[in-house]
C-alpha cells in the first residue's frame, strides 16, 4: 500500500510558505507502516487537482490532499471533488452546527461563506474537524483506492490525521508491521554522538534499523524494525536501548514524546519543587517553554525578563556595579539572576540566562553566541558559558534549552 | 514558460527534513518571472526520477531537480540522468581540480568516491559549484526543454541559482512578468474580511488576482498580476490597495514582512518610547515576540512572567485583595499588571495578559480561552476580554498578537 500526498495552493508553490504538512504526515504514515511514494505541490487550478489526484490514483492506493478547503473564493478543491466524483453539494448537519458553535463562541456572525463549510460531496465519508470549521473528506473511487480531503492549517490537518485518517487506514488496508522506539538525548551534537556510540551500532543486528534526527533543541535515535512480529521486535529493541544507555549517561532525556523542558517538569513535580526563570538573551523563550504545557502552574511560579540592566538591577537585584565590572554577560550576572529570581519569586530554584543573541553586538572578548547561565538552588548557585553561533533565533532556542538541561542534570544529581 | 521542482531523496518522502530549498526556488524563479507549475517530492529510486523527469517535460518546458548528486551510494541523480540522455560519463578537469583542493583544505583524503564527484554527462553544460564538490548540470534535450540538476545542500544550491541558473534562464527564455505585493491585517477573520472587502473585491480588475493567506497571527492579502508590464501593474496593484485601505482601517497592519509586533518596534522606536510586558496565560511568548527581533533592547525593556498570584502580587504589586475578589482572570488584575509593570520597568508603556489558556481550569463564568489584557500608558490604561477558543497553543499565540495589536490601536490614536 502506497500513499501520495497533493499539497494545494499557490502560497506554497510560489514558495510563500514553506510546506511542512508533509513532513509530519509522512513521519505519521510511516509510524502506521504504510509507504509515501510522492509528494506534490500544485496550485489552486481546477484542472491541476483533477490532473494529479488521477495521477496518483494510477500508482498509489491512497491519495491525501491538504488545502484548499477555506470559506474564500480561491479555495476550490471541494468543488473539483464534487465534479470528479459526480455528486453533489449537500449540507452535512454536524459540521453546520458545529461551526455555528464556534462563530457564536467566537462573537463572529454566521455568514454564507461559513454556513458554506458545510457543504460536502453527498458521496464522501465526513470527517469530523474538531479544531477548526472545515471538516476532511473520504472519498471511496470505483477501483478500490481512497481520496482523502484535509484542511492545510496544520493543527487541524495533525488532530484529522490521528483522530480520523490513520485509525481509518488502518482498519481499511493491511499495512507491514513496523515497530519504532525513540531516544531522546540532549547535549551532544550528531557527529560526536555517531563517535560515542559507534561500537554499540557496528554491533546491532541486521533487522534493526537506526535513524539519528537532529534538531535544534535535541537529537532523537529511532530504532525502527519492518515486516516482524511485532512483540518478538519490541523486545529485540528495548534489548538494544538497555546497551546504549550505559554509553549515553546523562545525555539521555526519555522516550519520544519527552523533551528536556516536560522531564524537569515532571522532576519538580515528582519532589514537590518550585521554579522561576530570568531571562535576559532567552526574552521569554525559556519560560515560554515551561508555560506552554498544561499545568504549569503547578511548578512554574514565573519569572523575570531582565532585558535592560535597570530591570536586572531594580527587579532582580544585580549589583549595579558588576554589571559596570563585568559587563552584562557575564558569569555574575548570569549567577546574581538566578538567584534573584529564586528569591524575588520564593520559589525553590532560579534558573537565568544572559547573552548576545546576535547577529549584531559581539565584541573580541565575547563573539555573538556567548551565552551565560546559571542555575540557582537550595544547595549554591552554578554557571556555564556557551555558545552556539551567529544566528538569532537559534541562539535563543540553544540557550533556553541549554538552561533548563542545566537544571536537568542538576535535579538528577 | 513554466518550470516543475523535482526534489529526490528517501529523507524528505519519509518526513526526516522539510524540504525548505523547493520555497526558496520558487521565490525566486517568481522573481524573474517563471511560474512554478508543480514541485514534486520523490524517493532515491531510478525508476522514480525518470517517470517524474518526463512527466515534468510534458507539461513543463523546465525542470529543475535537487538532491541525489553526493558522493554515497544512494546518489544516483547523475547516472539516471546519463542513461536517460544517452551519454557516457566523463571527467570534468574544472571539477576534479576544484575537489581535489577542496579535499586537501579540509585534509580530507581524495579518494575514489571524491574523484567521482567529476564525472557528468558528456552531453551536458557544467554548472560550477563554488561552495561544494557535486556540480550543478544542464541539459537541453531534443524537444526544446531543459533539466537542471543541483545538488541538495541549501547553500550549494542557492548559489549554483544566483550565478548560474537564473541568469541562463533569463537568456534562454522570454519571461513574463509578475507582481506582487501583500497586504498584513489582524483582527478579522478570513470569512468577516471577505465580507467587509467584498465590494472592493468583485469590482478588481480581472487582471488581477487576490489571494487570502490566514494564519493565527495576521491574515494577509496579496494582489497578484501576470503577464504584464511590470511598472503599469505596480501602479495598478498600488491604486487598488489605496482604495482598499478605508475598508480596511486599523486592521491594515502593514506590508509584506511585516508583523504586529515590528510595526508596533516601529512605532515606538519613532517616537523614542520604551515598552515591558507582564504575562500570565502568555507566559513569556509575547516577550519572546519582540526579543526575537534584533535590536529589541533599544525599546524593550523586559517584564515579568507573573504566573503566580504571589508574582503578581509581589513583584508587580497587584492587590491582593483584588485577586481574591475578582480572581486572577479579571479586569482589575490585568489594568494592575499592566500598571505595575510599568511602574517597576520604567517604561513608556506596560501590557498585560492573564487568562485560562486551556485546556483545563475554566469555570461557567470565565471558560477556557478567556484572557483579559490591558495596556497602561502615559493617558491611562485599558482593557479589553477576548476569547480564541479552547486550545492552548493557539490561545497563547493569540493572546499574545492581540495583546500587542491593542498596543499598536493605542499608538495609532
Amino acid at each position: 500500500m502506497t500513499v501520495d500526498i497533493i499539497t494545494i495552493g499557490d502560497e506554497i508553490l510560489i514558495g510563500q510558505i514553506v510546506d511542512t504538512n508533509s513532513a509530519w504526515m509522512s513521519r505519521h504514515l510511516g509510524d502506521i507502516g504504510a509507504t509515501v511514494r510522492r509528494k506534490y505541490s500544485i496550485g489552486d487550478s481546477a484542472e491541476e487537482i483533477r490532473a494529479a489526484i488521477a495521477e496518483s490514483l494510477a500508482a498509489s492506493n491512497v491519495v491525501i490532499t491538504t488545502g484548499g478547503l477555506g470559506p474564500t473564493k480561491d479555495d476550490i478543491t471541494k468543488r473539483v471533488l464534487a465534479e470528479m466524483f459526480g455528486s453533489p453539494l449537500v449540507r452535512d448537519e454536524a459540521t453546520y452546527e458545529r461551526v455555528e458553535r464556534i462563530m457564536a463562541l467566537r462573537g463572529i456572525e454566521f455568514n454564507e461563506l461559513n454556513k458554506a463549510q458545510a457543504l460536502v460531496p453527498a458521496c464522501c465519508r465526513v470527517l469530523p474537524n474538531h479544531k477548526g470549521t472545515a471538516p476532511g473528506m473520504w472519498f471511496d473511487t470505483p477501483e478500490g483506492g481512497v481520496v482523502i480531503c484535509l484542511p492545510g492549517v496544520p493543527f487541524e490537518m495533525e488532530a484529522l490525521m490521528e483522530e480520523s485518517v490513520l485509525p481509518l487506514l488502518r482498519e481499511r488496508f493491511e499495512l507491514r508491521s513496523v515497530v519504532h522506539r525513540t531516544a531522546i538525548t540532549f547535549g551532544l551534537a550528531e557527529s560526536m554522538m555517531a563517535q560515542l556510540i559507534a561500537p554499540w551500532e557496528d554491533a546491532l543486528p541486521e533487522e534493526l534499523h537506526l535513524a539519528y534526527l537532529p534538531s535544534p533543541s535535541q537529537l532523537r535515535l529511532r530504532l525502527s524494525a519492518y515486516d516482524v512480529e511485532e512483540s518478538e521486535a519490541r523486545k529485540a529493541i528495548d534489548r538494544q536501548f538497555e546497551l546504549l544507555m550505559p554509553l549515553l549517561g546523562d545525555y539521555f532525556v526519555g522516550w519520544e514524546g519527552d523533551t528536556v523542558q516536560s522531564v524537569v517538569a515532571d522532576l519538580l513535580l515528582a519532589r514537590g519543587e518550585s521554579l522561576a526563570a530570568a531571562e535576559s538573551c532567552t526574552g521569554g523563550a525559556l519560560s515560554a517553554k515551561f508555560t506552554a504545557m498544561s499545568g504549569a502552574s503547578a511548578y512554574f511560579m514565573g519569572g523575570v525578563v531582565s532585558y535592560s540592566n535597570e530591570v536586572k538591577n531594580q527587579v532582580l537585584g544585580v549589583s549595579a556595579d558588576d554589571l559596570n565590572k563585568y559587563g552584562a554577560v557575564s558569569e555574575p550576572v548570569a549567577r546574581q539572576m538566578a538567584e534573584g529570581v529564586r528569591r524575588v519569586c520564593g520559589t525553590t530554584w532560579g534558573v537565568s540566562t544572559t547573552g548576545i543573541a546576535g547577529p549584531t553586538g559581539g565584541t573580541p572578548d565575547k563573539p555573538v553566541g556567548t551565552v551565560w547561565m546559571a542555575v540557582a538552588g537550595p544547595d549554591g548557585t552554578e554557571a556555564l558559558c556557551l555558545n552556539h553561533g551567529r544566528l538569532r533565533a537559534q541562539n535563543i532556542e540553544r540557550a533556553a534549552t541549554a538552561a533548563i538541561n542545566m537544571l536537568r542534570l542538576r535535579l538528577l544529581k
